[in-house]
């Protein structure tokens, strides 16, 4: 039984996520050799992979799956999304605030869900053919929609850990899908700028920034309608790049198929770019769509960020929140729009 | 010549600082094969430590250190501070903003300096004696004293990074100071919920926060006066761990020596406590003071994060700004009261 539960810190406002389970051995990063967590109850790490083909029953029954024929929670399937068996949320809990004194928790509401992107273990995203990769985009798709039906979530984030020095704990190829009861933070500054800059020109941040920019052109990197990829103004790693669609759309969970057609493309396209530019990186890609109460439809404008992890976060973005960036996104822009990629599964 | 700037996402509003000169083999984490940077003008790693005693020539000319009767620039130091040799932020420049439709540049105005704690190239800043530790203290406070005049400045942070996982990119113990024409983000957000705080209660948040904290006990690490150490309530990583004065004082650049004393001993015994605990860790320190206007001194309160590394940055943190913490700040807070140090050189 994991328990979690969300505190507010009493001096920013902002949330974290306090695990109150016993600690488990993916918990620390390899390496770190821990006098407390050698003292703590942990479990086996497990010597085979939950995720592959076959061992469906571990990985837990299937709340969508991509099959032609195969039956529910038996091997057959190109993409599978399950419950995360550590779950950060869980869906029983309650909205309610405690309050002792300046301190604030509530549950650790939310759902918290893994899309397994493939059956077979040693196959990075980026490596799927197309229709592949559309099912993936199609999985994200098809259980935002799900999510939003819950009344008690506000918002749902997709994220991708690829690599230990992204953070994954797992080898094999998968997303994950975290529905929460508030706006997260790095979601709620993204709409309430939107909503500023809306306020005082009419129009959605990211078409004028996007319109402005492949104008100028120097931080595109593909403008083929309907799904562009840029490097922002603001990167801040190298080599961060966004795909979202040249026309204003506020939501992932509305895309067209045709959109998410031409997002896989690019996707694709743009992960082989990233691959040479960087050798193969470490990254995180991060899923940002419109609250789910519509009231940002306006203001905002889905995107996906693919956030290479090739420098290593240190004290000064602790402290100051600024991050140095060491390649400017001209520069970025110009190696990835630089590169052919070309092999077999292209 | 590096040259930076500082560009505002326009989304956001947030600042990033951009380094527009050529690469530098440092830039990316060991390991990361790029093609990109492999074609770009890198300059020869340096085979000796330029931090030893010895080469200070290559550190750069003292801005200050502390000396018992050897002359400037020359052996004979424990402490010295110099100008960081690849600056991210210079004080050539001015404050102008340069706007161009929705993006908006500034130069990347500031200080950037170097505290090299030690003269011995492999002594961890927690393995130096009370002393020893007290000059590094007295190295900052100087030196923030000193940055506070210049007036382009709106503040300055401290932060370390100890071990490749917190980003250190030289094992010599040392420690860095940037002062910033904005209050960053960081130290924004906390100045304008202490503000706000202090607008509805007349009281300092961080005042209460301890008070109430220390009556608990749960979270507290030392409660020695003048200065004591406390596991936060929403602490962000596993054994996160803030050292502070017990009575309310806005600014570490007007501590008095004798609190930088009771700080040099807490440090020591919480760093011993936290080596312990996690297996001598990769670790940032970050210390927050109050911005240099004074407008904040009723509502700020100084404070040191100590930053233990054990767990990786993944695609959540990226997404929600929301932390995972798989470790309680209670639990954290029990395991170090219960670590007795001991050792030569406690």
């Amino acid at each position: 039984m994991v328990t979690t539960e969300l505190r507010r810190d009493p001096i920013t406002g902002r949330s974290v996520v306090i695990d109150l389970s016993p600690l488990h051995p993916n918990d620390f990063d390899d390496g770190v050799a821990s006098g407390f967590s050698r003292s703590s109850e942990v479990t086996e790490v497990e010597a085979a992979c939950a995720f592959c083909e076959g061992r469906e029953g571990e990985a837990g029954p299937e709340l969508l799956a991509w099959r032609e024929g195969s039956h529910t929670n038996t091997p057959g399937w190109s993409v599978r999304v399950v419950a995360n068996r550590r779950p950060m949320l869980r869906i029983e809990g309650g909205l309610d605030r405690r309050i002792d004194g300046v301190f604030e928790t509530r549950d650790g509401l939310g759902a918290h869900e893994v899309v397994i992107e493939t059956p077979v273990h040693d196959q990075p995203l980026q490596n799927l053919p197309v229709d592949r990769l559309w099912r993936v985009l199609w999985a994200w798709r098809t259980r935002l929609q799900d999510l939003k039906q819950d009344a008690r979530f506000a918002t749902a984030i997709v994220f991708k850990n690829h690599g230990r020095a992204a953070g994954a704990r797992m080898d094999h190829a998968h997303s994950q899908i975290a529905a929460y009861p508030i706006v997260p933070a790095a979601l709620d500054e993204k709409v309430r700028g939107a909503a500023a800059h809306l306020g005082h020109t009419g129009h959605c941040i990211f078409c004028d920034m996007t319109e402005q920019g492949l104008r100028d052109g120097r931080r595109t990197v593909s403008d083929t309608l309907p799904v562009i990829a840029i490097t922002p103004f603001a990167s801040r790693v190298p080599f961060e790049t966004w795909l979202m669609p040249g026309e204003h759309a506020a939501r992932f969970d509305e895309a067209s198929d045709a959109t998410l057609e031409a997002m896989s493309v690019v996707l694709k396209d743009v992960m082989a770019r990233v691959d040479w530019a960087l050798g193969r990186p470490a990254y995180n890609l991060v899923l940002h769509t419109a609250p789910f109460s519509g009231d940002a439809d306006l203001a905002f404008h889905w995107h996906l960020e693919v956030i290479p992890r090739v420098t290593r976060w240190s004290g000064l973005e602790w402290g100051t929140g600024i991050p140095r960036n060491p390649v400017s996104p001209e520069e970025a822009a110009r190696v990835l729009r630089g590169v052919k990629p070309v092999g077999p599964d292209l």
